[in-house]
């Protein structure tokens, strides 16, 4: 029987400290996206309310919607068993996640051996990021 | 504006190759679990129709219920705008897709700064993997 893990999240289970955590649409239970966190994004994700992630490929704090006004409100945070992954629970404000001005990131389907786009962006992503 | 990447998955993004996917139950929208997938979970999961990971911890394809029974039936897959993550739209046989004998991995809640269990398993995990 598996019990609370000392410390959760568990953020030295890789090597640059950074574990996964979804964005799941709280009141739907859509997925929206999957970004990495560390300690301090966890931290400041606590502080603030609202969804803070690690940016690989800026190397820096991440508070998504910053630059968009797209904000993701904490309604729930989960980890799992192994304290490795997390979910945040969101209300995503404006109801745009992605950078391509999609609702959710995941709009690539796989079906019969290939994929296909699933959904179209409701707002132009020069748009979006001119907020 | 995005276009499906030329490969998708990409397991590029991480020098082991392995990048996370989401086990999402297809009816209730309920997150169940978190893994790792490389090229050859991926294969093994295409062909098979049944969620294949990568078993980081003993470095081996994981084809989830292999021990347990409780296959996970694939129903949908999506992959995000960058190609780095996957969701599996999955029927969880058996009902049970934790080690420890719960339905789901994400167990530990965070509230009030600290966290609490908000599920109990279903099976003595002893139980799950004499099957």
């Amino acid at each position: 029987m598996s019990k609370i893990p000392d410390i959760i999240p568990d953020f030295s289970k890789s090597e640059e400290g950074l574990i996964p955590a979804v964005a799941q649409d709280a009141a739907t239970g859509d997925i929206l996206m999957l970004a990495y966190v560390n300690q301090a994004a966890w931290d400041e994700t606590l502080k603030s309310g609202r969804a803070c992630y690690w940016s690989r490929s800026r190397s820096k704090l991440w508070k998504k919607g910053e630059e968009s006004g797209n904000w993701q409100e904490i309604k729930e945070i989960l980890v799992d068993c192994d304290g490795d992954s997390i979910i945040y629970k969101i209300e995503q404000i404006g109801g745009i996640a992605c950078h391509t001005g999609r609702r959710s990131c995941f709009y690539n389907k796989y079906e019969d051996g290939g994929f296909s786009v699933n959904s179209k962006p409701l707002i132009d992503p020069d748009e979006l990021y001119k907020k």
